[in-house]
């Protein structure tokens, strides 16, 4: 048994086969010839690029079912190097000058990569995209027939593979089957790349960053991959392969309540259709966040009402007996939504987002998403249906989302179209929401904290900007004491609050948020198995009193000690 | 008497004698000839474009001075406009086709202005800067020597003079002496064009956006331009004019209190060694804050040691008997700082800055402004010296920031070098530390409220972006929640609690905030003497009430008819 460490970038654990992915060796280039056709190798880079465009297009689409549309993301970057004008202009003027198109392509991006690496933070890491942007180029070319072949087909890997690589491009890991893959583990990278935070979402277990030593694995070999501690061990002993097979969670399909009988809510977020099934199979108690972007990206005008009212009825059915809480459209001027035409903002986290466009420029859209919301209450499953409104920050603005419901009930009345009213509640994800929760919850039937904005705001630190990584976790006092604020105004209400962040699905976090007062937790479905473990071991009173010391404490240290959990990236 | 209504900008009346400013009429452009020599009209461009950069510069930091460094930024933005390589290279494109300076410039500019107005909110503004620049050229051009003429000397108007313009852009409005002019008022423009904002920091009254009625106004007839009540009053009867007599402000050079006997210092915001005299002169009881930036900016290398003292020492000598209260540098990526090297942030307010770059990238930096601080701190006027630290967000940033004070301080004794620790304290900018409010005055001598940015970070909403501009307003409820958590956690400790943003210079505000229970208020010196006069009118029990009741509202309208004060702009 041999132990390496590295980072821990998803908090699972497998074990498997030692197999290493290296596609790097596909790429070597043929010998530059004397002379090219300087036409044809135009023709030939046009081609590549055509077939290149053509394979981000069906990864973005693979990674926004599977994963996210937020984690799709990283392929429109990548499209945008794929036709950045300096780059396409400068690899055509040296094969115009006689360079083969496969050598100019080498040539230019190893330059950029060579520019980004030079850069700190996050920019270091658009190294990685450019290289992935490279090497589907170079794949295409080298494959000869414009047609972009895979190294390695990473869709087919034999079940239980640990897979070991340099790095891993976004693309290569979006194109994984997160069943067969036991574990990934990179020599590079960082707890951020692009390719750690999808592997997260897939919940496969990885440890990146390991370092040279990696390379001393062979394949074959048999490897643990421990993604809580970091460390990947090389031929385990038994007891540390039993503590993976202990890591596994069976799945709760019932309801579950802490040990002195308080019931707690373990909901799944979703992103898309796609996910409703493992969101079931992994016994969510419905869904406390449904994301409805994925009906508007991507495409030149907004959905239809029977597309909408599609979509939700879906929803409604994967969980007949369950709460669906579907989040109307929740964009701003840094999404790719064309045809609203939003502006470029300086700093679009504090823009034109949210409930804000909801309500004035694209009102007429929020019409349109309340009808088919209104229309889907009134199904058979309907009953389930809740409905929340993002980035409150004023009272008016629910006063104002309130009315515009009960018009939209009015007119459907006056049509005779069958219909029905919701349960109604707001995102607590400003501060703002925060101090007003009080009042928010006196004219709505529940709140529901997004942790992750809620972090961003209270600490003024854009959680995309890995430059202030630190000051992101929600374990910060100040972050707590605005969740507190929440919770406890809200006590006096009959509104019922709940947690749709990245929070709600850490397990070492559950007793603390039982002891905050939620009522629900939503979370990836990966971690719903687990949390609802954790929440029949928690005992509701000596929960409250490990949240009154954790609101006590005065540095986020002193919280870490409190829960008894070490050190971690935020 | 006669009565106009536009948008009040600067809530200040004057009355005086007209006078038209109509720059547009001396910028006619020559008929084009047949034939130019391209070559000498290439010159020309160049030479005017040499002129006009050396006159923005010049604007620059006349504003700079006169006004405040956040003001002066436009003339950088001007500065892009000028060398904007697509605008320039286009211009040069023409006149190579023949076309003369003159009207290539005018034709290249008066399409980029189309463009502009074809676009909402701020992006709108943009084209008064275009125009701006557009004018620059073509004075220069037209003076036929290279040097840019002004077409008014707005500088050397009569005193008393009201002037009335279509539009006034930021470098007219910087021009203006603000002692000579009565008042302002425009055809066209908004509450929020740089011109406004810029005609507000001078305090020189200004109603803009009153149209074309204006057109009626002849030069030489009596005006009263009234900002408050957002009218401007032709040939205003005695009764009208005798308004604005009273609302002059007489001096109160020493402290005052409130008819019960609270103290509450009235403290000025400067931003440069220039705001001292005035500062001191209207009976400001110290300054408040006293921004560090001026030694910053526009510069190829961070100030001395011995730079920094000098100035630090000047300001002390400038108020001997009063704090002054230091802001430790605060930037971030959105600054023009080119020797900080910080990179650009996709929400840089969210971003890197303040205290966070103080303690990590730039220690070095901060070190030696501690030194600087320390040793004036010895000075014979130094008693009243006091350092704050910007952007606070947790507790332990507070408690590096003291121990980098103590390490500065052990090292001068090291050194033999005279030097004392000055009252240290926080700004309360972020949600965070408004929450963490307690722990921080346990730890520091005060706390100083940045309302511009609280309530920014509050209500999810950036200040510089106009198409937020409603959530802005420090009178949002949530906002009030955020200032009394502030206050009321400091009352247990020794901590004094002062605010430094607009709010402050509010006098409609001044018996809220001595309810809300604030120490201080630090503001522009153009206000201090009226809120001084306000306090001396406030009943500090009547005043906690009234904070009460305005703390109990749940919407902005409910504030504004608790304070009795009508309907404004945020």
């Amino acid at each position: 048994m041999r132990t390496l460490a590295g980072v821990g970038s998803t908090p699972r654990a497998g074990v498997g086969t030692a197999r290493w992915y290296r596609p790097e060796a596909d790429l070597s280039l043929p010998d530059r010839p004397d002379a090219v056709d300087a036409d044809a190798e135009l023709d030939r880079y046009e081609a590549a690029r055509d077939a290149a465009r053509e394979a981000l297009r069906d990864a973005r689409d693979r990674t926004a079912e599977r994963v996210g549309e937020k984690e799709a993301a990283v392929f429109e970057a990548h499209e945008g190097f794929l036709d950045d004008p300096t780059i396409v202009e400068d690899v055509a003027a040296a094969i115009r000058e006689g360079t083969p198109a496969e050598h100019a392509v080498a040539d230019r991006f190893d330059e950029a990569v060579a520019q980004f690496e030079g850069m700190e933070g996050r920019m270091a890491e658009r190294a990685d995209d450019l290289r992935d942007v490279r090497d589907r180029l170079l794949r295409a070319l080298l494959a000869g027939d414009g047609e972009a072949s895979t190294a390695t087909d990473l869709a087919a890997l034999p079940d239980g593979t640990i897979l070991l690589a340099e790095r891993l491009t976004p693309s290569d890991t979006a194109a994984l089957d997160p069943d067969a893959v036991a574990g990934i583990t990179t020599v590079e990278g960082g707890r951020t790349s692009h390719a750690a935070i999808i592997a997260r979402s897939l919940a496969v277990p990885a440890v990146v960053g390991v370092g040279d030593a990696l390379e001393s694995i062979g394949d074959g070999e048999t490897v643990l991959v421990d993604g809580e501690a970091g460390e990947v061990v090389v031929d385990p002993d038994e007891a540390r392969r039993e503590s993976v097979r202990e890591s596994g969670h069976e799945v709760i399909p019932e309801r579950v309540e802490t040990v002195d009988g308080r019931s707690v809510e373990v909901a799944a977020n979703v992103g898309g259709e796609a996910e409703l099934a493992p969101a079931a199979e992994r016994g969510a108690d419905g869904i406390g966040l449904f994301r409805t972007e994925f009906l508007f990206v991507d495409r030149e005008a907004p959905p239809s009402e029977d597309e909408q009212y599609a979509a939700v009825t879906t929803a409604l059915s994967a969980f007949p007996d369950d709460r669906v809480v579907v989040r109307t459209l929740d964009v701003g001027g840094d999404k790719p939504v064309p045809y609203l035409d939003l502006p470029e903002e300086p700093n679009p986290f504090l823009g034109r987002r949210g409930i804000r466009l909801s309500l004035d420029e694209h009102a007429d859209l929020f019409e349109t998403q309340l009808r088919a919301l209104l229309r889907a209450a009134a199904t058979e499953d309907g009953d389930g249906l809740a409905v929340m409104f993002p980035l409150v920050t004023r009272v008016e603005e629910v006063e104002r989302a309130v009315d515009a419901v009960e018009s939209v009930a009015d007119d459907l009345a006056a049509e005779g179209v069958d219909h029905a009213v919701p349960e109604l509640g707001a995102m607590v994800e400003t501060p703002a929401a925060a101090f007003l929760a009080d009042a928010l919850a006196e004219r709505l039937d529940f709140l529901s904290v997004g942790t992750n904005d809620l972090a961003g705001y209270v600490m003024a630190a854009d959680r995309g900007n890995d430059a202030v990584a630190d000051y992101h976790d929600p374990l910060h006092p100040a972050v707590m004491r605005a969740l507190d604020r929440t919770t406890a105004a809200a006590e006096g209400s009959d509104a019922w609050v709940g947690m749709c962040g990245e929070m709600a699905g850490d397990p070492a976090l559950t007793e603390l948020l039982v002891g905050l007062g939620f009522d629900e937790l939503s979370m990836s479905a990966v971690t719903v198995p687990e949390v609802k473990a954790r929440v029949r071991e928690v005992d509701a009173d000596a929960a409250a009193s490990l949240a009154n010391e954790a609101l006590a404490c005065e540095t986020r240290g002193e919280v870490l000690d409190v829960l008894e959990i070490g050190e971690r990236d935020a």
